[in-house]
C-alpha cells in the first residue's frame, strides 16, 4: 500500500534550543522509502542518526533564540503489513522461551507501571486461554472503559494515572495498553505512526503486543484502520519513541499533517476474529 | 443487643511518647453503656476527651521511655441498631437539599481522592437510579474486585492505590468504598467498630453513607454481620478516627480484642433487599 | 482597620448546577461587618448557612443549563488582627497539653500528606528549639524553595506534588507550610482572605499554625501585607474552605476582586522577629 | 585488581517459577573473568544470554513447585578501572554533541522520573559550571539528606518518594541520582556490582553518568570504596539490570554473597578532586 505523507512543523524559539525529532518513516523490510524530502528553514545544518535497532530515525539541531523554525517532510512510502490467522496467534509460549530480546519488553517502564497492576490484570483479563486474547480483552476493555478527551493528560501523565482518571488521549490508551499487557507477562511496546484516515490527522501512538514470534499492532482508540498505519518508531513507551524532544525553550505554533492513499485503500475491518496485524 | 468487650494492648517504650487512643465505644442515643472500666498500668494519669459533635471518645496520656504500658479495657454495652426499609432509601434528595452539615462528607480526604474518580465512579455505578442502590453497588463491586490481603498495605495507602492494587484491608476497602460514594456526590464516612463474630477479632473499618437522611451503613470486606457492630467513631477517614496515635517512638507488643453477645444474637441476613441499617 | 471589598462573578451554566460559595468575609470577634450586600442574578433563591464552627459562611443556590449567573457581593468591614509578640511564641507546649479541639489539625488531609515528610521537615527545620522558630523556617523555605507559577497546576495537586515539582500557586504554598508544620506535630490550618494590596487582586489562600494557643496566619508567597487580610474561612485544606464547588456543569468567565482600605493603612513590616499576627 | 567473588542463593518454589537471574560478572574490556562456576541444584537445565550490548549476561530456568533450589556461583575475575582526571571532567558539551547512543539515558524510567524533577534539579545544583562538579554535588546531597533505612521501601518506589520520604536503600539511592542528572540533561545509568569490604556483603546498586565521553561511577551512600567495585551489569534504572526476576511464585530463603580482594587492595580515597573512575 502506497502513501503520501507531508509533515509541516513551525517553532518559535524563546532561547537557545536543541532539537531531537523523530518523526521520519522507519525504514524496516515492510516499509520502503520511495521519495523522501526533510528540510529545516534558517539554513540551520541538522543531523540525522539512528537508534533502537537501526529502525528509529532522528534529526538533531540547535536553533538560536529568536528563531521561527519551519520544518517540512514529505514522502513517498509503500508499506506491506501483513495478516497472521488467528490460529497461529492462539498458542502459548512458555516466557523462559521467549525471545530473549523481547524480555526487555515484559518490565515496566516511566509511563507504563505495570508492577502495580497484577492484581488488576490478572482478574480482569487472566481467564482468557491465549495471549492473543488476553491482549484482545485488553484492547477493547481501554476503548469501553477510557474516554477519549483531549486535553486532560500530560507529558507527565502514566498508565497508573489513566486507569484511576478513565480519561486521556491515544498516547495514555497505548500506555495503559502496554501496562496491562506486561502485567500478564506479555511483552509490549509503544508504536508511533501516521495513519491513514485518521481525524484530525496527527502522529498517532498504539501499541504492539508480542505474541508467538511476532509484534502484533492494536489500537485501543480504534481511530484509524489497523492496515492504515505508516510506521515511524516504537519504543518502551513514550519516552523512547519522542515526537519530539527540546533542551531549551520553544513553541510549536503551528503542525499540518497530511497522509494520503495513492493507491486504493482496501480496509481490513480487523475484529480479532480475522488475526493480527504486523508491521 | 448487649455485649461484653474486652480489649487489651501492651506497648512497649523506646522513647518518650504521647499516646491518644481512640478505642471506647462511642455514647450515644443508638449506644448504652451498661458499664466500663479502663486502665493504663505503670500508676500513668490519663485524660479522657472528646471530639467530633462529641461523640468520640479519646484518652491521652505520656509514657516514659523503657516502659512497658498495658491498657485494658472492658465494657458492657446495648446497643440499638435500626433498620431501614428499602422503600424509604430509594428517593433521591438534591444536592442543595442535603443537610448543611453533611456537605463536608462529599469532599475528598487524605485516604480517599475522589476527585479523581468522577469518570470511573459514574461509568461503573451512574446507571443507578437511587443513592442507596448506588451505594449497594460499590459495595459489591469492591467486595468482588479487591482482594482481601492482610499485610500489603500502610498507613498511607489511599484510595487510589487501592483501585490500581486491588487488594488491602478493611480500612482500604472502607476507604474505596467512600471515595466512590463521594465521587458521586453522596456523603460517606469512615466508621470503626468492635464486631461480633470477626475472625480473628480486631477493631473493625466500615464506612456509612448518608442516604435520605440517614447514615447507612456499609461493610465491603462483608467478615461481620452488619448488626453486630459496636459504634467506636466516625470521620472523614481514618485520619478523624484513629484507633491510636503515637508522638514518640513505641511498638504495640500484643492486641488482644474480644466481642462476645451476651444476649442471643439474631443475624439480619442483610443483602440491601431488607433496606439499611442505622448506628 | 476598615476596607471595602467588592467581588463580582460571572459563571455560564452549560447543565443545571448546584452552586456552593464560600466569598463572603467571616464574622468573628475580630472581624466586624458594617454593611454587606450578595445578590445572585436571575431571581435566584439562594441559601445562607454557617459550617466550621458557625464561622464560615456558605451560600448555595441552583441554577439551569443555559442561564448566564452573576454574583455580587460588596461588604465594609473592619478587621481587628492582634498581634503576639515574639516571647510569647517561643515557649513549647507539650502535644498532650494541647486544646484538644486543634488534634484534628495535626492529621494529614487530601492536600497535606504530612504522613510523607517525617524525615525531611524534621532534618531541614527540626533542629530550631521552638515551634515559631520553626514555622517561621517553613514560610521562608517555601519562599525561597517553590517558584510561583500560576496555571502549572490544578485542584488535585497536593504538598507532595509541590514538594517534588517546586512550583505552584498561593493555595500549593499553602498546602506545603500546613504539611510540613504537622509533620512537625504543629497544628497548622488552611485560611481563604481577600487581602489588601494583592496583585492581580484575587482571593489570597494563606495558612495559620497553632503556636502557644494562637493561631498564628503565615503567607509564604509573601505576595500581601500579613495585617491586610480579611478573613473568610479556615479548614484542613482547600477542601474545607473550597471558595466555590459546583455540581452539575458551569464555567466562571469573569471574576473581579476588590479590596480596598477606607482608612490609611499601616504595613507591620513582619519579619518574624516581631512576632506573629492573629486574626 | 584481582577479586574472588561468591555467591550462593537459596529458593523455596511454591508454584512453577520461571527465573532469570543476572548475577554474573560482566565480561568487558575493563574486566576479565579469570575462573568461573556457575551450578545450579536440582538437575535443572539452565541458558545463558546476553542483553544491552552483550555485555549484561543473564541466566534462565524453570523450577517446579516444591523444588528447594540452590545457585552457586564462584569467579576469579580481574578488574581495570580507570581513572579519569578532574581536568578532563570539566569541559562542556553540548547535547546535540553527546554520542548518540547515550541519549536514551536522558529520558526518563519506572523508577527515575526526572520529568518532575526539573525545577528542583536546577536550582539546587544548576549553578555549577561543569556537568561533573553537578553529578558532584548531587551526589553528596543524597549522601547528606537521604537516610539509608533498610526495609523501608519497596520494589515499586521509584525517585520521586525517595524525594519525599527521605529514606531508602543502595537501588534508592542510585535511582534518585539518576533522575537528578537526566533533569539536568546529563545522560545516567544504573549499574549492579559486587563491592569490596560493603557491610554487610550484598549486590550493590550506584549510578553512572556520562561526562565528557565517559560512564563516571557515583555511589551516592559512600558505602564501599570506589575502586573497589565489579560490575554485573548497567541499565537505565533497576527495571533493566534486576538481580532477580520470577515468574512464579518462590521465595528466597538464602543469600550469601562475598567478594575478597587476592591481591593487596589499594583504595582511591575519592572524593571528586583526584577525578571520575570508569569501568
Amino acid at each position: 500500500m502506497k502513501y503520501k505523507i507531508k509533515s509541516e512543523l513551525v517553532y518559535e524559539v524563546y532561547a537557545d534550543t536543541a532539537f531531537f525529532l523523530n518523526i521520519q518513516v522507519a525504514k524496516s523490510s515492510s516499509q520502503h522509502v520511495i521519495s523522501e524530502l526533510f528540510t529545516v528553514s534558517n539554513d540551520i545544518v541538522y543531523k540525522e542518526f539512528l537508534l533502537a535497532n537501526n529502525e528509529t530515525r532522528f534529526v538533531k539541531f540547535n536553533a538560536k533564540q529568536g528563531q521561527t523554525i519551519q520544518i517540512n517532510y514529505e514522502t513517498e512510502v509503500e508499506v506491506f503489513c501483513e495478516q497472521i490467522s488467528r490460529n497461529q496467534l492462539l498458542q502459548a509460549t512458555e516466557i523462559t522461551d521467549l525471545d530473549n530480546e523481547v524480555l526487555p519488553f515484559i518490565a515496566p517502564s516511566r509511563h507504563c507501571e505495570s508492577d502495580k497492576f497484577f492484581k488488576f490484570a490478572n482478574k480482569e483479563f487472566g481467564y482468557y486461554q491465549s495471549n492473543f486474547e488476553k491482549v484482545l480483552a485488553i484492547n477493547d476493555w481501554i476503548f469501553n472503559n477510557i474516554d477519549y478527551t483531549p486535553g486532560v493528560t500530560s507529558s507527565n501523565t502514566s498508565a497508573n494515572d489513566t486507569l484511576v482518571q478513565r480519561e486521556g488521549v491515544c498516547k495514555d490508551f497505548a500506555h495503559l495498553g502496554i501496562a496491562l499487557c506486561r502485567a500478564l507477562d506479555i511483552p509490549a511496546r509503544y508504536f508511533t505512526s501516521y495513519a491513514y484516515q485518521l481525524s484530525p490527522p496527527d502522529i498517532h501512538a498504539c501499541f504492539e503486543a508480542y505474541i508467538e514470534g511476532e509484534w502484533i499492532v492494536f489500537d485501543p482508540t480504534k481511530l484509524a484502520p489497523l492496515n492504515g498505519l505508516v510506521k515511524i518508531a516504537n519504543g518502551k513507551d513514550a519516552t523512547e519513541a519522542p515526537v519530539a524532544s527540546f533542551y531549551g525553550n520553544t513553541y510549536c505554533t503551528q503542525m499540518n499533517i497530511e497522509c494520503i492513499a495513492i493507491e486504493l485503500f482496501n480496509e481490513i475491518v480487523w475484529d480479532g476474529e480475522v488475526g493480527g496485524i504486523v508491521y
